[in-house]
């Protein structure tokens, strides 16, 4: 049985918010890792918890994102914690939204009504919005083009089981580095470790300068290339990202640049021994399916650490590790 | 620890629906209220309560109320029972009832399934069929516009809470008073307690006149007005809801009344000293964000009580009080 | 107290898909019959179970079932499990499927959240291809024109539950039984009792040629007719399904029969005595509400039976029955 954190290492996260993954410090980050690590085990060993038990999480889904939805409540569900939902398509509104109410509002009436919060939304600073509101944890699911924490938490914990380490790790990040919510809040934890970084995307759709610059004034090595071919060469993790036909001026450009960046079993054979893929989801075509066999894809074990993480957040801060 | 109610108090509502808050005695008032209080003591100090455990709620809205649905649900869960939840706006129509089933079988069939049956329906009179076609208690959580009982509840529950009883309090209820659910039915509660009312609406949507009768013949003192300022002056409690733009024949006439129903600091400063401001929520302007301030600006506490409220009512229709 | 199924009996379904009524032995399908009553003892005595304590089920609905939904969720929270769901309209698509991703990925990553999966689909196969992708049991709950095997099991249950045994009944299904998906997994699993079948219905809606010869060929007594009253006369038990005005190619032809094939107090008056009625449910009008008050209606009976049914399944397929 895995050793869970001391009190004082708990106090670090008890009844603060999880909104952005650059919020986070490096103690704080090391605590989730090891605390997920400590509730993994317990699944692993089918040791029952009560650590939720009584306790009620708002699994507040204001767009659709099924996995994320659904490895929160599968997530407070193993603390022994119980669950009210509300899921959402834009069409629907079903919420008191709908009415003319502000986010505001309705945030300050849930939180009477439950212990933590866990929140979705297609709007930039909603997490943000909703902490100001409500006295219980606020944990970001995602807020448009935002930040989406708890991916970025998940991957950093699948770097760790996949290889034991971080640190001396070379990322290589492929695919939509300029809009990709998922890929900006990474690199900021990666920064924690000091990984070396190949940013792999066509010219389009570069990582943002000033996350680049960013990082490299703090010492990272940064490379940039459009040649995923020679960046698995020397990668140990490949972090795949999905390319979206509406970031291009024409059907044209896309077309010219798509299947590049493909990761299929001739960039596999390319890639450097032990190399581990790793990929959000959901995933299209970006990676193709005879992939999946490879012993280093590792993106549907990297989707089942959401579950070991999530249940970390919701007990860390609202300070209820047992 | 409040005392619970005595086993022949809990006999008033043991096996009953609560379709509609007129049908209520005052005696079956009272004891929601203390039951309520008992159920909120135990909230507030954190001590973990069984009494529907192992019981299945049936949640079944047939048409949007965020609130309404994730107050009832926490409730049961506070309970330590389970929910099974539809939840659906018109165009949805995900239920059998869009395969041309009655209402009437589909309660029946999920009667079967749970112990409680709480019911929110577009349609008056739903809770009432419901109520028929099935065995286990029935709550309407409100039927178009029919009655919506717990809010006027929760309502009474608040009045207590803010000033330690309702008798001797000067209500004045405010807004769309004609075609308001909310207030019509909170007024048949307050009658219990003797209350003076003040009814301050615009001509246009001013309280039926059969239950202003109604009241007067009970010999309870009923004012109205359209004067706000003068109402607040003298009210121990403003009730406030929200006028509606498609309730008048024009935007202009709209428009000439509107800003003289809008709660904001001016009113506040001319309010009786103590005066409590409830609503029953979502709010859209009807309350100036500032007023939220104001110590007796008490609609978030009240959205609040939604919780102890469904509590007594979960616990005792179903005779699980512990 | 019932007895529970042995440890040998349990093997039978223990970490088994269940994906067609046609797949089942009849052996199993006794372990299901004998674990449902077991459950059902438990239900009525109100013992609180712990089967699935900590258990996490996957209600996976990608088209809209109340019922069936309802029934699969109660019946996991009666052996003290947790649900986790998604219930989706085709015009939402809310699930990560709406962008590309295959049920295979979706499967894949929800299979790492849960122990059990439950999957309603609009899509024949789409049932056998989940089980594929997961390592955790998957059950059926429709695909389509597919199969339906917890419905089939259902009914067969009631008809024990209604007449002590399945042996030696004389079963008359009536409707659609060209299209209808519930009267094809029935007669699979009837067919294991050796009961003699009378199959009723309008010509254009007849029993596929395939599924009479089979049942022939292994020397199952079966009739064809168009008479109801007829048939009602020496039947057991009545299987009453829809006939769609869709199926037909005028409304003029379907006119000409559908009343014909309703089931009124005029067809139960011609009844062989104790004949019971059962109907997969929602009805429309092809059953009078007039019927409900005979005492062989079974059709809300039969519907509850979806709970032991269900918790059987769940609790076999997982090995869990303790």
């Amino acid at each position: 049985m895995l050793q869970k954190p001391t009190p004082e290492e708990m106090e670090l996260l008890k009844g603060q918010d999880v909104l952005s993954a650059r919020d986070l410090s490096f103690a704080q980050l090391q605590l989730i890792m090891k605390t997920a690590a400590y509730y993994e085990d317990a699944l692993v060993n089918k040791r029952r918890l009560y650590d939720m038990d009584g306790k009620i999480m708002a699994s507040l889904f204001f767009e659709p994102s099924t996995r994320t939805r659904l490895s929160f409540e599968a997530a407070m569900q193993r603390l022994g914690g119980n669950v009210i939902t509300v899921s959402e398509t834009p069409q629907m509104q079903t919420s008191s939204t709908a009415k003319g109410e502000t986010l505001h509002d309705a945030i300050k009436v849930v939180d009477g009504y439950v212990d933590v919060i866990v929140v979705r939304s297609p709007i930039k600073g909603a997490a943000q919005e909703a902490a100001e509101a409500a006295e219980h944890p606020v944990i970001n699911a995602g807020d448009g083009t935002g930040q989406h924490p708890t991916q970025a938490l998940l991957d950093i914990y699948t770097i760790i089981k996949e290889h034991g380490h971080v640190e001396g790790m070379k990322v290589a990040l492929l695919g939509d580095l300029k809009y990709g919510r998922t890929v900006h809040s990474l690199v900021y934890l990666l920064k924690h470790y000091g990984c070396d970084m190949i940013f792999v995307s066509p010219p389009q759709l570069k990582m943002p300068e000033e996350i680049t610059n960013e990082l490299k004034q703090e010492g990272i090595k940064v490379e940039e290339t459009a040649d995923l071919k020679a960046a698995v060469a020397e990668a140990d993790i490949l972090y795949v990202t999905r390319i979206q036909r509406e970031r291009f001026p024409s059907q044209e450009e896309y077309e010219s640049v798509k299947d590049s960046y493909i990761v299929n079993d001739e960039i596999v054979a390319a890639a450097k021994k032990g190399m581990s893929i790793l990929h959000p989801l959901p995933r299209v075509n970006e990676i193709a399916v005879s992939v999946d066999t490879y012993a280093g894809a590792a993106y549907f074990r990297q989707a089942h650490n959401g579950v070991p993480i999530r249940m970390a957040l919701l007990a860390l801060t609202t300070g209820n590790v047992r």
